[in-house]
């Protein structure tokens, strides 16, 4: 059995806990790893090795930390397909996502890679007649990120790069149910030259989380998640002293009106919403049929989920769509399929009786249609993070915008036309942070921030991009002036 | 009597409440003005008029709400002398005091002036083939200020008109205890032509700050006071889904070379420690005298402190400094000397025993100058925010910098030097956002952050500069693309 | 007679010359005013006083620069209707043209104000271990800005008023055809307080050119007029050391997609050709009519220009459109509608016939439509710089964008469509710079670039935007290092 | 014999011409390659071959064209000792010089990975109701560059990853004297997965450099070289519609002040007058000894200077300096060196007799100091480009800085000193772009410009940093605005 190590220092540390969690491979429904369930001892290990290498890597100019970064993106490319078949295996994913999930965070590597440039601060001379200004941006000291299982490679990757590049040392705390894709990037991380401590990887769950939260060492934390965990990870961290940046959950809405183009439409969609079994924060699981939309796009659409395939992605190329995490996650997505019929949706196409016949003790639901959602549906506002797709009918783009700002969230929002003008009106207008025209899934690349609004985000400062950057670093303002050291001296005047 | 009203949608309002808080003269001991306690209902009134005029606002082109402020600008400078008299008249502060509260103000509406301009996004096409990426900067809705009596003028002025230029709408919570230069502020501001509801002033005590932070249509409070009330600000706001910004004390450290000019870093530790009576949080409230600086600062430094004239400044040009706020602080800050004096230092100016003549019943402490505290006093912890100095001894700069590096805030720090080496080291290693080389008080310019660190601050975005428009807003990310819209379309290839 | 005197130091001087130029009120033929031609004297006498006051303009920090330029806002603001007429009465454009050719202009004032944001250098510290680098941005020295007639305020405006920001000094050769606004421009520049010799005026003619061309105290010359001029002004400024950006002429075309909002479209081809008489560089003065588009808004367009009142504007409020700028010039507009009609165009609406009842004298040409132009015609290379619109009908997009990027210009292009992606792939691919989305007029504000392409622009930094500012100074970058004074430093290490 | 081959259309091509240029080995004074003397058809057949890659390199997604750069990266760095030995080879420096030549140009490569972020342009919704302005950066088309013998790697990896990685296509004219690391650089590229015809090597000489500066493809080229051909370049690049950026030559001048640490201005000095033999633009090559410097610093430089010893570096290791280019070149600078003498300065280090045992033939000027030149001695103001140190004494700061702001050349300038107020004045009112603050060579780093001054530079954008992507680009500004499409639209109000 495959036992998850810890590393800390430098080095990889097994842990003894009393208490382990296992680690599926979703396809097949097997244990296939095991974590230990560490303590708070072990965090503190890490916040140790972690600000004890601060000071040396703090001074490290921007310019050799990059360095390092770069060996590190060589590395990961290198090692390309095998990572994302450690993604598949422990996810579920098919290997096309797993290879999306892991170039979008290798994105990030890229992006970090200008820490010369993003680190920059500003100057101006004579602010008052002899006297200067500047501010540079330095490092916190320790970070933490702690992060879900949905993305193994790219939510650790929007972290650490970028917190290491601007001269801060780093705990993770990988999701316990895919582990093996961390570890796999610490060893590679580890292989591209980091000194011993800049980087830290602590397995374990709960405990683990609490104990980062609360370290007097720790700096900063970086969370992604669902919102009830990031509130309580927002407020807990700040109370602590601590910046804090959490991503929470979302209710993604994609309007497609009547003049859309409708195969586009369709494909934007599906991707939107079974990409990833759903078990993503910027799915599309509601899509708002405006007009006579409806009668374009839902019967290509209910078709095109029915052909998707189920399979045992991580062995199987033909396979569309994946496992979802675990039994328990797919008993309760089916609990929220019967949910919306019971609400009066149709059930038009239906993931509830998927059967894999390769991999039967998989966590199999299939791609679910759930057609003609009332406005005041609870799956309007509830987020079910796997393969279910919401519609819901409205006249107009007015009502329809109206009803998606109603919601909590404010993650992604998507629109299907070919209108400049209706385009227009509702990046204005809507109440999200990540806005898609003719893009079903708008998540920004590294270099733009990951905007969650309202309850999809806690924190002033987003991952990625120069938000990123102002959130692993704090500024600092100096005023100058000199004077004249006094008679006699040969340069005065 | 003078009963301070209030300023709802456009109206002034006068609000009957059961208590009410006295405005003083405190050069004097008089009673100027009276504040109805007013109570959260008078919050909603304000919060219904700021979000009832946010759409209208919001849709006014940068380029018009800057226009507002430019004609602003124009009407605080028509009425500079007056409004200088009013912020002596009731915080006490000399009238050059004054003069520069107001002209740090009147430069974040310049700052504030180039809206278009700070509020730029950003674009990159062909993000990937065809697809295009941008992000704009939207306001956030109902903005409030919630500001401390030690700068009647600035501190407001750091807050709303950056709020009301990114498309905000606004609720200042003024000061019980000078809330007549607010009054005069928003009268101007109506008076430069801003819509009814874009601006509200509440007057109020502890009542009506409860009620913005919990009130569901402020999306941001900026707070600028004491640590224990701003931490309390933020956790209470944030935990209701608010934006928030809150600045608090400080215990700022000048560092005196052996090699400093002795004149000007005389000049300079008496500006910081007894400039606005040392009630301001950038106040340098401790000296350290490093090496023989010892010698050729500390006498001076003490007969510059002993020559100052307290008096009634309002009226009184030849006073060199004012009184403190009311007999209660004078009462904490005389107790503090107290406590320096029984922890060993020897108070070589003792300001304790100050009578001025002609104004028998105001609030005066005088420049007082403890010296040789000891480096676990307690006073080199707690902020007294009156004219007290504190002085450390010290050996050399790294003991120096390691000492002030303790302390829990980190507002400001400065140095005396004529030391190149000995200013970038200290740039690079002190533990605070502002710092000065041979400027005693460094608070940055409008357009720099006000960049408090550790307890100094609450929040990842401070006020003033880029700091501030990114508070006052919020980024949407669009990712677009656009499809052909089919057969037989004129312009399709 | 009113003879235009030159402002020199700070003074106001006659110029005696041998030859001068008149000035015409274009609408009624007659003669307001004359420029003495002054020789190269003049120029000298400028560029001394403008030398002489660099060194303090220079050391005034940039917020005290700003405060004038405040003040000069609020004055243009305030004679804002007086300038108006001024413009329309030498110019001949109407009030509501005038109007908009001052907003223009105040709004580079206003931009100007943001000087200390603008001038921000960068800064980064450690690029190697103990080294930090910074950037700050410093003036030139004495620029010079050389204008033309068609916007007698706001080029003027697109330059001295940033370039002072920058801390340059700054000579203004006026258009001889309209120098009383620049006259009334300089006034109230010297009543906001600008110190003598920052600003002067030189009024004359090509003497005067010739002479800023290669005197050696003048480091930068800003130009707009013709493409053959400003080759000239470019490549003789660069020969003798100086940076010159000289913005040129221009084609621009306007396609109108059959999808395009009729009324729309037709308002602003409408603005775009035969606002200010079509003397403008962002002219519209080639409409390409795309399919169907030539059924549905032709007819109207010809209707429209038909429609239009010539009249002496500036007494007549009910005049669509005034005169153009000199007899000369009419005569030349009048012969290249000849052209266009022999070269197989219909003359659809032809304003050569224009009278205006009240002045007779005045220099008239009416709207203009040439409908049918083959795609060889001369007058889509030529500019006409008059009311004449070309009309050229072609089949799809593609041909359109292939045809336009044909043109040796490169300012403006247009499109009218209501579709995204015919947008999107004029904006990508179209060869100018600056574009329009249904805006046939695509001038950009003043915090834009106004960012003219191949033979619209000599130079690489445009008038406006961030690029002015990069244009009016010069950046410095500096390394530093600091080695410790060496032994029994008290606070070496 | 190596004959040099160019590089088109992604093919190695053999070029036949009647002449060609010998490559030396000039530390053996030996050739070893052979240039042929190509004419305007090679320059012609390169312009057609990089002119029909554009449209699809420009297509090329930033991200992409990064991801090709990064992998160019990592040849180089794996290649990095073999590279650095071909530097040495043909140029002479030695083989640690080398590596510094190859690293800064590897450090140009890193920072154009960064080209997502460099890219891009700004936004801003609403300039007016329901008018949204966006600027983007496109591609200009084809690029050149042209370059110096003296720094083989690093000048022309200034140029051209930076192009690239902004979506031009390119073509690069190594120098004759050092095509072997031009031809190493470019094979790597190639191996990194550039797209065929999207970078072109033409080898050849004048007439080559005739051809690209009229070639109506080409869009811009870059230069490095002496100030008489930059100006050239200049002037004929800009007639022919190009935009042109054109380093040249230098006369630097480094401070020694009477407090600057002797050891550390010695090591600079020396570093920056003998480094590369002196033969860079950055070379600093006049020492300005202030008072008592001259008694402190003088002879401890020429015992350094001394003790250097010159030798084949590319092969002895202990060689602290090699030769000089050519034969012709050392005749020069030692005809210089007798100028110096006879215009009266001591020659207190005489590199003129230097010989190399072991490399009779090689091209070898030894370390020379010309103490005490007169302010107005020609080498003051000649550039001499080898390791000849010119020493001039005066009494302060002041005149010091005077004196040096009389050159007509302005790139770099260095001070040693300890004090911050001298450094500070210094940087405020030197005349040269890149400063120096006891670093005496102050070429700063890729992310920020190469900015030289006055004569030192032709043109408004420098190489490097942000300049350098606005040379290689060109902004596109697009103002738009969408109707609504009519009556009976679904989504209107």
């Amino acid at each position: 059995m495959n036992i998850c190590k810890s590393f800390i220092g430098g080095e990889w540390v097994s842990v003894t806990a009393t208490e382990s969690a296992p680690v599926f491979n979703p396809a097949l429904g097997e244990i296939i790893a095991e974590v230990p369930l560490a303590d708070a001892a072990l965090v503190d290990a890490a916040a140790q090795a972690a600000q004890a290498a601060f000071p040396g890597w703090r001074e490290t100019p921007a310019v050799d930390r990059a360095n390092i970064l770069f060996r590190y993106k060589a590395l990961l490319e290198a090692e390309f397909e095998a990572i994302a078949l450690i993604i598949s295996t422990e996810h579920g994913k098919t290997l096309g996502e797993a290879r999306g999930d892991l170039r979008r965070g290798i994105q990030m590597v890229e992006y970090a890679c200008g820490a010369p440039t993003l680190l920059m601060g500003e100057s101006l001379e004579n602010i008052a007649r002899g006297i200067d200004c500047d501010v540079i941006r330095q490092p916190l000291g320790v970070c933490a990120g702690i992060v879900p299982f949905n993305f193994p490679a790219m939510v650790p990757l929007w972290m650490f790069p970028l917190a290491l590049a601007c001269g801060n040392t780093f705990i993770l705390k990988p999701s316990e149910k895919v582990p093996l894709t961390a570890t796999r990037l610490a060893e590679l991380l580890d292989a591209a030259g980091l000194p011993k401590g800049v980087f830290n990887v602590v397995n374990g769950g709960r405990a683990v989380v609490d104990a980062l939260l609360v370290h007097p060492l720790v700096r900063a934390i970086s969370f992604v998640g669902s919102t009830p965990v990031a509130r309580h990870i927002f407020d807990t961290g700040t109370r602590h002293g601590k910046r804090v940046q959490a991503a929470g959950g979302a209710k993604n809405f994609i309007l497609v009106m009547p003049d859309a183009t409708v195969t586009e439409s369709v494909r934007g969609l599906v991707e939107a919403a079974f990409g990833c079994a759903g078990e993503r924060c910027m799915a599309g699981s509601t899509a708002i049929a405006i007009g006579k939309a409806k009668d374009s796009v839902i019967p290509e659409l209910v078709a095109a989920a029915k052909s998707i395939r189920v399979g045992a992605a991580f062995r199987d190329a033909s396979a569309g769509m994946g496992p979802v995490i675990t039994a328990q996650h797919r008993d309760r997505v089916e609990t929220l399929i019967g949910v919306g019929e019971a609400e009066g949706a149709r059930v038009a196409a239906d993931g509830r009786s998927v059967r894999v016949a390769d991999a039967p003790n998989g966590f199999y639901v299939g791609p679910t249609v759930l057609d003609g959602l009332a406005p005041d549906a609870s799956l309007l506002r509830e987020e079910i993070f796997g393969p279910v797709l919401g519609v819901v009918h409205m006249d107009d783009l007015d009502s329809a915008i109206e009803m998606a700002n109603r919601s909590a969230y404010g993650n992604g929002a998507a629109i299907f036309t070919n209108s400049g003008r209706a385009a227009r009106e509702f990046k204005h207008r809507i109440n999200a942070g990540m806005v898609g025209i003719n893009v079903a899934v708008p998540a920004p690349m590294a270099f733009f921030p990951f905007s969650g609004w309202n309850e999809s985000f806690f924190g002033d400062l987003h991952l990625q991009g120069r938000e990123g950057v102002a959130f692993y670093t704090q500024q600092k303002v100096t005023t100058s002036r000199w004077f004249a050291p006094g008679e006699g001296d040969v340069w005065a005047k």
